[in-house]
């Protein structure tokens, strides 16, 4: 399958149209924004490793019955894909309370909830993504309360089966984002699920091994990528 | 009934204990208070002006049918109400797109929405009362989500009532906030429904007839609150 047309250059990736109209190429970049854009940098061989690790998890999650957009790995930084009309929510899932929990509602970070937190966000870099609820989704058009309830049992169904899966990596799954799109009558789960998406710390030491480094400046970036990516391939 | 301690002195309303520990007064002040406390002001007689009307607003809301706390206007300035445990959600209800409906999310100003917006609001003043969903009012420990559904539809059905009550006094009801507490093994609407808490647009003139005025220094801010009165209270 070959690269047509550029559809889309976005923040992380390049979505190109192929000569199937059903399908399309991500094409995992080595840049990296934090802050909606206002901090600006690249993280070395980024791209591969996101992908790899995105394309793992998405063939994981498609064997516990989760319906992904994932066709194959094309090579070191292409997936195919089928081509999602992407509904404009990110639904963000919390078990563990970091970054803006701890910012807009004064929990304290680390603290771990006793059920999982389901958020809805705009997807709009104009508006800053700005968290919403089921009846702006609706007032907005960007989706059918029908649509959201099956993106929370979805994002919530996801949640169970990563949670798993990372505590097996002795990785603990604080948060992490979704995006999801329209197929043909189907809802699939689309975009990436890596480190600039999900927040992960140690098990045993909280270290945290994800885009937080990026953002806060703490160093290791490549290094806590990578170690993710290990994490993630190795076998069992 | 007579004033004993004072249980808590708010921005627009101070709160007495009485000689019945299921009862409290509230006492309607004239200071007026914008984006959290950071613009402040006083609004002559306001006090006077919004007791008046929150207390033929209830008494309305319960020929209705709607639970609140209002037992009767004792004074010029006072309400005597049932003690409630306030539940820490302002609940918002939106018909036209005004305020942070527009800055937040881009609506324009005036859009008549298809279905009402429901929104909560954790109330903290020190976390500026930042926007929540369901997930988020649980694991706060604020209310439970059979309480979030209860006030949800409360008030929806609130919303109903006034909404045509207002169109017959030839205003339109743009936004409200509500606040609701528990009381023995109930749910009560509580505090105030006032130009303080509401927008209103005359319907033929679309002037904007509520705090709002206060808020962004339009002038007139008494005769508006005068003439919400005078509408409110007309029979008919
Ligand atoms: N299967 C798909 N079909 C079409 N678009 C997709 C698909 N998966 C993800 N996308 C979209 O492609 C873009 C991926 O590039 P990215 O760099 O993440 O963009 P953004 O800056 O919008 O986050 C996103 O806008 C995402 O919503
Ligand atoms: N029936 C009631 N019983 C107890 N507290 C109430 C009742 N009705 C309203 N309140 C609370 O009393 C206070 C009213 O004063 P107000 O000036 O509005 O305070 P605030 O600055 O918190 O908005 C509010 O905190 C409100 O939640
Ligand atoms: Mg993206
Ligand atoms: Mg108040």
């Amino acid at each position: 399958m070959q690269k047509t047309t550029l559809l889309h250059e976005g923040k992380a990736k390049k979505v190109f149209l192929t000569g199937d109209s059903d399908l399309v190429i991500q094409e995992f970049k080595d840049d990296a924004t934090a802050f909606n854009n206002k901090k600006k940098g690249t993280i070395a061989d980024k791209g591969v490793v996101n992908n790899a690790i995105s394309c793992k998890l998405f063939t994981m999650l498609e064997s516990h019955g989760v319906k992904t957009h994932l066709v194959e790995k094309l090579s070191e930084r292409d997936m195919l894909c089928r081509r999602l009309d992407i509904i404009k929510v990110e639904v963000v899932v919390r078990n563990i309370a970091a970054g803006s929990l701890v910012k807009r509602y004064g929990f304290t970070e680390g603290t771990v909830l006793d059920k999982p937190i389901v958020e809805f966000y705009l997807k709009d870099d104009d508006l800053d993504d700005p968290l919403m609820n089921e009846s702006h989704a609706v007032a907005l058009g960007v989706a059918t309360l029908e649509e959201l309830s099956v993106l929370g049992d979805r994002a919530k169904a996801i949640n169970a089966v990563l949670r798993e899966f990372f505590a097996q990596r002795k990785l603990k799954l604080v948060d992490f984002k979704l995006e999801f799109g329209r197929y043909h009558n189907e809802i699939l789960l689309g975009d990436e699920i890596s480190p600039d998406t999900c927040r992960f710390w140690d098990l045993d030491t909280n270290e945290k091994m994800d885009k937080d480094r990026f953002r806060f400046d703490l160093g290791g970036v490549e290094d806590a990528y990578g170690e993710v990516q290990r994490r993630v391939l190795e076998q069992g």
